[in-house]
């Protein structure tokens, strides 16, 4: 596709207002207060050459809202940052694109669209923006508060070695290939919550960098990890699951007697540090927490 | 650099308040409307592997502030997405980010780090927010209009060719490598003009592009294109200034009394499309009118 065909592909989905249907060069943005965030994906790294378009579509808005979800924000809608390569997979994309915005009703703000020279990994950034949020902050957990996580832990990255070829039911793919951001949730708990943030990199890394944000220690009792019945068919492995990431479920920090659905996993207390126990039995710590970044090669 | 050595340099920046200290998964803006934007910069298609990482940064940021300069904004800082590869080259591209924030008074506001896969090219995304905006459309030129463009056409392009190796005067390298956003003519223009953008693309391809928004002809006297005198010295050839990129001027329609230090070029009338004249000598049109993305190879 040339940059005015995306463009007018674009034109085709929801558009925010502040898009200015596309003709201008900036977006006007007038929805008070507003959450921002960003993430982008690599081709090679976070997602496959061979994963479906449309579901490496999905996952890029998904991860963005869950950063929204995790604020208690409405979603706005989001800027495109895209590299033209192919038409078909472009097409395909925003087929994506289309399906995730119908699903949690955001829409294209603006953008910006390139070329890649010959063999390029595609480079895809997503932005959204989101309003009314009580925004709580990754650093207010108290000492005292329990730590509890909504939905289950360690689905995506089971998926994921579905998606490298191992046997295994589809719900486990699909955690890894259609993350769905806990925005409902996000609304109710965020103005009651301490400190809240979603599982992105591993459930025990985002758990330590809360702890850290908080000046605070953490215990995390293994044997409470909310694994689903898929992931215990394959695996049980709750190690693994609690340092996979792609989890895209709110971790939060609120008192002990928080009335919640979400599974209380852990309990803040003053110090440094994340411990893991299993019912009581301490567990050592295992050699990597979860997914960071670093440059290769 | 790894992605907490990164974040740590970038905290050394000066930081916009919305971005709580790099400490949270999202950004808080509270400025009012807001005006975004957002470039993305591929290295081997908008930059070279030998450019300097310092003067890659300052385009990069130069791109985005270009665009907050033609809707009169007050640049409130940027979101950086940035793929970590080489320590060296890592610190110089921060050392530019430092410097254009110094010179225009800009702040980071958060972003994304990512790891590349081994050899591939480098793209780099800024997204940034101005506020108290006139924000003129492109599309806002009126029949009886005059076509202005702020400073000297041509002098990116011929830096370009400098920066493969011709020789040149270091003024039109630097006009490559280090444009200046016109964000002061951009604060006092805004209120006034009926349509503003910036040249990135080309002086036609973007004139054509103001006057179909506007739903408007124009017509441009290339013999009142302002050529810097460096450019005249080493071509002269006006097609290739006003078809060159990466000139970062302001392009606006007013009324032909307004006063203005800018070079009036051109003239709205009712129609469609582009004709080019020389001092009233008709022109054809050059086959290419400016740069316009499409995929390669």
């Amino acid at each position: 596709m040339t940059e005015a065909e995306f463009i007018a592909a674009l034109r085709r989905l929801p558009l925010h207002p502040a898009a200015r249907s596309l003709n201008d060069d900036t977006a006007l943005l007038d929805a008070g207060p507003l959450v921002v965030t960003t993430d982008t994906l690599v081709e090679g790294v976070h997602f496959l050459p061979s994963d479906p378009p449309q579901d490496v579509a999905w996952k890029l808005v998904a991860t963005n809202l869950s950063d929204l979800a995790a604020k208690g924000a409405i979603p706005e809608g989001i800027l495109l940052n895209y590299p033209l390569r192919d038409d078909a997979w472009d097409r395909a994309f925003l087929d994506g694109i289309a399906e995730i915005l119908a699903a949690f009703d955001t829409r294209i703000i603006g953008g910006d669209t390139v070329t890649l020279p010959p063999g390029a990994p595609r480079i895809l950034t997503v932005t959204a923006f989101g309003s009314d949020a009580a925004a709580p902050a990754r650093g207010g957990a108290r000492a005292g508060d329990a730590l509890y996580v909504t939905g289950t832990i360690g689905d995506a990255g089971a998926g994921l070695a579905i998606a490298f070829g191992e046997e295994g039911p589809p719900e486990l793919l699909a955690a890894y290939r259609r993350p769905q951001p806990r925005l409902a949730d996000g609304r109710i708990l965020a103005p009651h919550v301490h400190a809240m943030m979603d599982v992105s990199d591993g459930l025990l890394i985002d758990a330590a960098r809360m702890a850290r944000a908080s000046g605070l220690a953490v215990a995390i009792d293994l044997a409470a990890v909310p694994l689903s019945a898929a992931y215990r068919a394959v695996s049980g492995d709750r190690i693994a699951a609690a340092t996979a990431g792609d989890d895209y479920q709110l971790l939060f920090a609120a008192p002990e007697e928080f009335v919640t659905d979400a599974t209380r996993i852990g309990a803040f207390s003053s110090g440094a540090g994340l411990t893991l126990h299993d019912s009581g039995t301490p567990v050592p710590l295992p050699a990597s927490l979860g997914y960071e970044h670093a440059p290769r090669g």
